[in-house]
């Protein structure tokens, strides 16, 4: 009891400590050129591929750990590095740099009657918090995001990464020094008391601005739940896909299975195939045999399971629901109506797609499903930052304030209204 | 005790079917077309015009009321409402049918190597929670700017303007029953009951989307801590005005006086002016007597003291206080360097501004003063959507998240993207 006592004080102490960096360093980051933020992403690039041997030591030693814990293989797969793994991390921070800055950049500009003239101009956010699991690369990923748009972060890793993380961050703390910028502007929560992450999520005394949570559903739901500051992330990508009576089919049967099979364990992959009613007979048995041929599981109502006898019968709780594996619930609805309902009562507003050869009904379905990412005639698995041309993501956000869809660099930033005059004043 | 807990539960009853019926409103609001909008506003403006003797009928037993208990001179004026002000809250309405419609606005467009092509749409958020103290005129333009912008809005006004804000509501639900638009796009919290507030600020089961507090700091506060669902707002307005050696003491007396002096009572009020200590030694006694002839009370430094016999010694708690009133801190800095410091220190990140004929000097205190909005030449009380061309807006937030400075209708939108492919997958 004393003993926790003592490591929560100290957790307390450390933590606040880490704020008040981090805080110190945003007001440095803001103001940093592009040219000196680059300099540090390179620079800790460079630090990446020299110390390859000493990361891919730190790394062996957490999958050493992690497998004698008995971790499964696909736990154990996020979380291993080899020198391909390696050398894409600082690949990483290379494209990062080569974003244009979001800073400074003036998204409006007016003149008003009485002279003044007023731009909007972005700024940077000032402290990011991420909270994340086994994938070391988010180290990088989310710190050198975070520099590029002129915050300062406070990054948490799990546990079974540490080792790998810490290594990773050697390298960005290196990189900063190199470009003189300061060693807060990316800090890592070094100590594996879970207690940490509490207070990250109580804001740090107002020292964090926003947390990003980058995990399961389990490390989402919490930061959601428990997160006294704004929070971009989803909790679950429970994604359709809708063909409709005025599909083309091929068409339909190619998006269809890339959008299932292409990676099913991606928040973009489709865990619903909706089928219009009035389709032509063919539609669904073709669709069904598709998956089941890329190797998935169908699980279907009535007139799926009519449709070939391998579906098996979906239950209540398969709509609605995140497999994230290869398995696809399959529903037949009323047209567009019946299609945007359904998304409506079971989706998770992250990314849904219809596919039509009626412009009316697309745009139908575009304007009316309330989703931070709708697509017409192409797959859901579209939803990606990097496939957005934003250069990269920190992940993808559902809610609806501020940041929604894929987080990039943008997405990372706020903005100032700067007023010139020559001395006006306000009548009364 | 038996009674608080039924009252409680009617209550809570209550709210949760308000939150329902908003969400379910605000499906509709978002597909409303302008003129269907603008109808219901138009609609409106003319109710509030025909029924202007029942809204002052109801005023003045709402004005009654609250002089017998006591209320002061100030608290009645912000209440009362004569024919002027009742035309003023239908032109209101009229004026905000007058501004473009942000809905459906492409924010961004591109296409991608592969053919896609990428737009960002503007979409309202939802549902807005309003929660405001005395002015029933809040009623009207929170209403009307939801309206607009496509959102749902629960509206709770503070009990004294209860008859006030009953009668202007119903006069909006008219204008929405003349257009077609469900009943339920604006409520009135009708109960009186205190505990609404606590379901609001818990966000109804999901159903508030963003929750705007208008009134005094105690409400503002309550809101800030309690709310579980993201607020706009701003707590505190501690303005600057910053008079550097390099100004044109004729412009920086003239703004400087109409920064403080025009209304005391609102944010953008200077509350604290900071004269460059290598100024010409004629500009602190010049600055400081113009604003004692304004009628200010100026409580300044050693400096400020030494320069005009009337300046009163400031405290340590006259920087960085909102005095909302006739009343000035006054403080000598070493050039912008030590405004900037001063700010940052002493600020609310509201509105801040600098008077100075160097550009260079101009462009620091621009780039390094975090506010939501900073002026170079120009008066603080311009810290207004109407000023900055916005048509209206729902208040001024500090914050950095979705909205900053004035929040008008766009600022009460979120975004969509909408993707248009031909059958684009994404590659392995």
């Amino acid at each position: 009891m004393q003993k926790s006592t003592e490591s929560t004080d100290a957790t307390s102490s450390l933590m606040r400590s880490i704020g008040a960096a981090a805080r110190e360093a945003s007001h440095a980051l803001a103001l940093a050129p592009r040219t000196v933020k680059d300099k540090a992403l390179h620079a800790a690039a460079e630090a990446i591929r020299r110390e390859a041997p000493a990361i891919l030591a730190a790394n062996a030693r957490d999958v050493e750990a992690a497998r004698a814990t008995g971790r499964i293989a696909s736990y154990i797969d996020r979380l291993v590095l080899d020198e391909k793994r390696v050398g894409a991390i600082a690949q990483g921070l290379e494209d990062i740099a080569a974003l244009a800055d979001p800073i400074g950049t003036v998204l409006a500009d007016w003149t008003r009657p009485n002279g003044l003239r007023i731009q909007r101009v972005r700024v940077p956010i000032g402290v990011i918090g991420i909270i994340y699991e086994s994938r070391p690369n988010v180290t990088a990923d989310a710190g050198a995001l975070s520099l590029k748009s002129g915050n300062a972060a406070i990054l948490r890793g799990g546990s079974d990464s540490h080792h790998s993380s810490l290594a990773i961050h050697a390298c960005l703390a290196e990189g900063l020094t190199a470009a003189g910028l300061p060693a807060a502007a990316i800090q890592y929560v070094e100590t594996t008391d879970r207690d940490a992450v509490g207070h990250m999520l109580a804001g740090l005394d107002g020292a964090i601005d926003v947390i990003v949570p980058r995990g399961g559903k389990g490390l989402v739901q919490r930061v959601q739940e428990e997160a006294r500051v704004p929070v971009f992330a989803h909790l679950e990508g429970i994604c359709h896909t809708y063909v409709d009576a005025a599909a083309d089919l091929d068409m339909a049967r190619a998006v269809l299975v890339n959008a299932k099979m292409r990676r099913t364990g991606v928040c973009g992959a489709t865990e619903c195939l909706l089928v219009d009613r009035n389709a032509p007979d063919a539609y669904l048995p073709a669709l069904v045999a598709a998956l089941i041929e890329a190797g998935a599981e169908v699980r279907g109502d009535a007139a799926a399971q009519a449709a070939d006898p391998r579906v098996k019968a979906a239950g209540p709780d398969d709509y609605g629901h995140e497999f994230l594996d290869a398995i696809i619930a399959v529903k037949t609805v009323d047209g567009v109506s019946g299609a945007i309902a359904h998304i409506a009562r079971h989706g998770s507003q992250h990314t849904d797609a219809i596919i039509t050869a009626d412009e009316a009904v697309a745009q139908r379905f575009l304007s009316e499903v309330d989703s931070a990412i709708v697509l017409w005639n192409a797959s859901t698995q579209f939803a990606d930052g990097g496939e957005f041309g934003f250069g990269a993501e920190i992940g993808i956000a559902t809610g609806k304030l501020h940041a929604r869809g894929p987080v990039g660099v943008e997405q990372l930033t706020s903005f100032k209204y700067v007023v010139r005059g020559s001395g006006q004043t306000r009548p009364v």
